[in-house]
């Protein structure tokens, strides 16, 4: 597939952490972009007497053209749960709830509840995901026959999986398709004994590897690991030897002193889950330290259970505006730093660097934002806009790898969007 | 207009703040809804003789019927100043962005800047608007033309209006229009006097009418009241006689216990504007407080230079998630009493107790909620759908007095998108 969008406003990133926006066109030849300009300087794009034919063009009427958003952390299959059992204390919602349930899930329901994850993913302009979950080949084959990028880590602890397995899964995800990819990970220090960490360290340094888990999530979580070992979880983590490749945590809301001092020295990152961390009455993330010490950061939804919606234009907004409210300080953490973080910030956490922004060279994952909606006008500032006042209403148009897979509200994804809905309500109407 | 609605779900209200949903049909006669109910006991609904013709007939295929959200505090033409100038402290916003540009607005600017308002209003499901801003009586007819339902109030401080001409606004906004009001109001503590406000006390006792104000937004704000008065803004209100009507606040943020008492007392309604709450970081509103004290809440998005968007879903989900984080308590203010907040809640702190709900007799201000979206699946639960995972997306009709103004994405207002943009760009595009 080779396609020209023209009438475009395109964004790309000028420096580090800033974005610009030029008016042109883009050309994706095949999966990659191939061209950004004015139209006028295309003579380089093709080889000598190679002819580009294009099997669409698309007047984007001056729309915006930017890099998909990268959902760097989250349990897609989680689906089933959503709206389940909310308003509830953690410990009951997960002990009562959500685990008796997750047990009585096969690799099928994982599969449906994927895809039902992947599409509302589309709506909202992410074109991967860092996902956790069960049967992580299952997952990413849900990706891989959708057309979606993923990312799979493992979700190993006490009660489930073993680092063989994790290895093995390693493999068949990685190799399964340009769109899966698989890095070493387990669920957190909480549920998962230093004999399995001790293993999964010994993985990451074979496979060379980052490592990712659940760090520093709830209060009650750091003082445990604190009493248990004398240590934080990122101390302890570190202290295993798990970061030689770098890596990172979720949601790293309780941190103290010395774990900023170690994501700093190994080069982590910090994956914040605003949405999720309110929902659930864990805490508000120390974004502007972050920022401020110069520690990389990604944002994610976390799961549809604790969410409930996986809406990156709504964690947009709360990353910024949580910082600013914890700090009390209307002026740190602005809109260009939290659509880096959204955008290529998601894309380092994944090691996607290629599809990180738009650039020629870039894979083309790419997001079509309706300007023509009264939530973005007027233009004063189109980068505030969407991390503002941004919705999943202005996504007119998802392409990941070249290939459209949403578009004016309908998505190409090889299957019937209502069977995908029966689907799921009949997996959490069986566990009723 | 007679529309006749089936195969529709319809969230009608149980008791005071809990919701059931039936499925069936629902009829508007003119503006008013006569019949809710599977169809066959319709024999009630017209006068001997009378024959109901339906000017059309839609089959929800299965989707929400529901109350339109009721945006209990806005400024609504300051859409002109969306994404100029954010990332700022409070004062230099306001003094030097803020003020001296709003010096410059004409009447017409107000007029087109309320249009771009509402049709975000109408994107979101906002049936109704408490709005304060200059020139109330052009605000309310940008709505009266529109055919968007209104209250209006006076934003009269030091440095404009005067009780006088509230009195003839007041007079003016109630005559123009079934779908315009106007209550009265004014600015704040922190910029009227003590004079101007036993002005305000004065009229309010005149006109039989509630008194809304800013309340306790920012922690300076009561800090420096306390300073001058020895009271709280709530005290001090209530002395001078504002509350004999009732009425209630915009923002209560930073209450203190006698103001719990005197809200309770006075059965005045605070309204919570989350999101401005904290762009601007002022802090979370005591939201659990207000619900276990039993005193009426509210939920708004104030303008949307400050929010930047004016979408009731991002408010719903903050208002309930900002709760539970304010306690750390994951079970409180659940999705029932939230909807409520942004529906009943709304009008009854708006005086549109017609419109509160969906019921025989009640103002057919009615939204179609689309269940056939990724974000709303499985059906676990749709009131928990709805507040916790629900967009400005599942948007599918918007009908205010019996009228639909937005379906589908498209406007039925009477103007053109296109040229409403223009205008907007070209107001700010004067003061750069």
């Amino acid at each position: 597939m080779n396609t020209r969008f023209y009438n475009a406003k395109i964004l790309t990133l000028a420096d580090h952490h800033k974005f610009e926006i030029t008016e042109g066109e883009l050309w994706v030849k095949g999966n990659t972009i191939c061209y950004i300009g004015d139209g006028t300087d295309t003579a380089d794009v093709c080889k000598e007497g190679e002819v580009l034919v294009w099997d669409r063009e698309i007047d984007a009427c001056g729309n915006l053209l930017m890099p998909g958003f990268k959902n760097a952390h989250t349990h897609t299959a989680m689906t089933f749960l959503r709206s389940y059992a909310d308003d509830l204390p953690l410990q009951d919602w997960l002990n009562q709830q959500v685990f008796p349930r997750e047990g009585q899930l096969t690799e099928d329901d994982v599969y449906w509840l994927n895809i039902l994850g992947i599409m509302e993913y589309l709506t909202s302009g992410i074109t991967s995901n860092f996902d956790m979950y069960f049967f992580p080949p299952v997952d990413a084959k849900a990706s891989a026959d959708t057309g979606f990028r993923t990312v799979q880590t493992s979700g190993l602890n006490n009660f489930g999986g073993t680092v063989e397995l994790m290895e093995e899964n390693y493999h068949i995800v990685n190799e399964m398709s340009d769109l899966t990819s698989f890095i070493v990970g387990f669920h957190a220090e909480y549920t998962t004994s230093k004999e399995l960490m001790e293993g999964v360290a010994a993985l990451a340094q074979k496979l060379k590897s980052p490592v990712w888990l659940h760090n520093s999530e709830t209060k009650l979580e750091v003082a445990e690991c604190k009493e248990r070992w004398g240590m934080t979880p990122t101390q302890l983590t570190d202290s295993l030897g798990m970061y030689e490749y770098g890596g990172g945590g979720y949601h790293c809301v309780w941190f103290e002193e010395p774990d900023f001092e170690i994501f700093k020295k190994r080069h982590l990152t910090a994956v914040t889950n605003p949405a999720s961390n309110l929902k659930l009455a864990s805490g508000i993330c120390p974004t502007k330290r972050f920022v401020d010490e110069g520690i990389a950061m990604a944002i994610g939804t976390d799961g549809p259970a604790s969410n409930n919606c996986l809406d990156m234009f709504r964690e947009m907004f709360l990353t910024s505006a949580l910082a600013k409210v914890r700090e009390m300080d209307a002026e740190c953490v602005g809109a260009d730093e939290i659509l880096y973080m959204a955008t290529a910030g998601g894309a380092h956490a994944m090691q996607l660097e290629d599809c990180d922004r738009l650039a020629v060279g870039k894979k083309a994952d790419i997001v079509m934002i309706d300007l023509n909606q009264p939530n973005m006008q007027p233009e004063n500032n189109i980068v505030k806009n969407l991390v503002y006042s941004g919705s999943k209403q202005n996504v007119k148009m998802t392409m990941i790898n070249g290939k459209v897979l949403y578009e004016d509200n309908h998505f190409e994804i090889g299957f019937d969007p209502k069977e995908i809905y029966q689907r799921a309500n009949a997996i959490i109407g069986r566990m009723k």
